[in-house]
């Protein structure tokens, strides 16, 4: 199936003191980045740019991030077309998904699509408006609470799950972390966003929607999108290794979620939900 | 006009050597992040998320790269709408785009829009010849060369010149060199492809494309869809201070571009075209 890497020859030049180029010749490995179609009931719906592999988490997950789907029984099957590129192989880069019975075909018309979260001539607080209207999933009402710990630990976790980035640097990489603190699936992708909706399509099939009590760990920033994704799943908690966008942190105090940035032990910045955050559990003094 | 940063209050987590959760509370910086609707002859085209400013270079250089504009000439006006948000001011959230008398409308159909790169069926093999198709400017023809240490020198240029980075770590940057080695413009987003396209667009006015013999320098990796922006606006080469996606080499290589990853001084990785970059220039030994 999917190629996650791919190598090629490159040259590598170096300066050295002295001023001499150094060139060596040597292969390298690539991460890969392909186009999958989406499409619904036969019709195509968009083209992401992508690293292959899990291709149906990814649908099922960009889906439910849209409002498209509710959940994954919303799917009957999913499966690549048989297209073949120009070495006859299959190219596995179209993605079909048949619906549930009764699950009527998503309302994907250009301004639908396009504007869905930003009505005419009043930007930033409509799209807010919009999203929390599509959420079908309350994260305020999410009475969950975390160790502090626990949040400063999950970027060494997320790292050693990380398989491909040593090899490449060209990852970005999501992890979902169960209410009781263990890193349940990590997905890795050229695209933040991507790598997210793996996270999110695996979860709506392995845990199911809403991801109650549960956090959303990502290796880079935290943009409005990506916070977007957590709510519409049903995620309490975002957490990000780098900054947070300021319509990413409006959202998340809006929508009641925990949204946490520069995630990096010892430290982190919490930019909304402090509450769900707890002081460490520490061992009673014994008496002597 | 747009704001680049927002300042709020944040709460700041540090874990002691001692087990003592330490929590200060102080106003942080971010990087704004608000939707920018873009409009061509009165229609709704697309919205971005950005970081606010220089939209109508961003209007711009998106349009050229998407090849729905050729050149800065075919735009008459460009006006931001007269919207106002919750507080009653102006939320210059929208870009409405005049086109030059004898310029058709673009075509917006969805299947245009969503599927230019990627016919039914047969992927990465058919994006690349849109893409090629697609483009005004042959850039494989394009006879510069720059010698290593310019490109060499360019990761601390681009630091220099970002502002807002020391600030909120939020935002990606992008540069354009001229072929004699001057750093013409630095452009910073939330969104990669934005800080891109800010940089096509002002390079369209005020130098003209094709930009023959020029140097993109971007902070981060280089994704397809940069290249893809590089090609559309005839620059030769794209240099990125991370990694490249496989395919973007594979689309560099067929379009002749020069395209540098792991730009990291004095080492860089060169993936296509690296006939344009030369040996230092060395003084020649004196005799004495």
């Amino acid at each position: 199936m999917g190629r996650v890497t791919v190598r090629t020859p490159v040259t590598r030049l170096e300066l050295g003191a002295d001023g001499v180029l150094q060139q060596t010749r040597r292969p390298d490995t690539l991460t890969a980045e392909e186009p999958l179609e989406v499409r619904v009931a036969g019709r195509a719906l968009t083209v992401t740019m992508r690293t292959p592999g899990v291709d149906f988490d990814l649908t099922i997950g960009f889906l439910l991030g849209e409002g498209l789907l509710h959940g994954a029984d919303d799917v009957a099957t999913l499966m690549h077309c048989q297209d073949a590129g120009d070495d006859g192989r299959p190219t596995y880069n179209v993605v079909d998904v048949v619906l549930a019975e009764g699950v009527p075909a998503p309302d994907v018309s250009l301004e639908r699509h396009f504007f869905a979260s930003s009505s005419c001539g009043v930007c930033g607080k409509a799209s807010l408006d919009a999203v929390r209207l599509r959420s079908h999933h309350d994260v305020s009402a999410d009475a969950t609470t975390w160790p502090a710990e626990l949040l400063l630990g999950l970027p060494d976790a997320l790292r050693e799950q990380q398989q491909v980035f040593g090899r490449t640097g060209g990852l970005h990489a999501a992890g979902l972390v169960s209410p009781d603190g263990e890193l349940l699936v990590v997905r890795e992708d050229v695209g933040r966003q991507d790598a997210v909706d793996k996270v999110v399509g695996w979860a709506a099939r392995e845990v199911g929607l809403p991801l109650t009590g549960h956090v959303l760990v990502v290796s880079g920033r935290a943009s409005f999108e990506l916070t977007q994704k957590a709510v519409m799943a049903g995620i309490p908690c975002l957490a990000a290794v780098s900054a947070p966008s300021s319509l990413a942190v409006e959202l998340a105090r809006e929508a009641g979620m925990t949204l946490v940035g520069f995630l990096r032990p010892p430290r982190m910045t919490v930019y909304a939900g402090e509450q769900r955050l707890t002081a460490p559990v520490r061992q009673p003094v014994q008496p002597v």
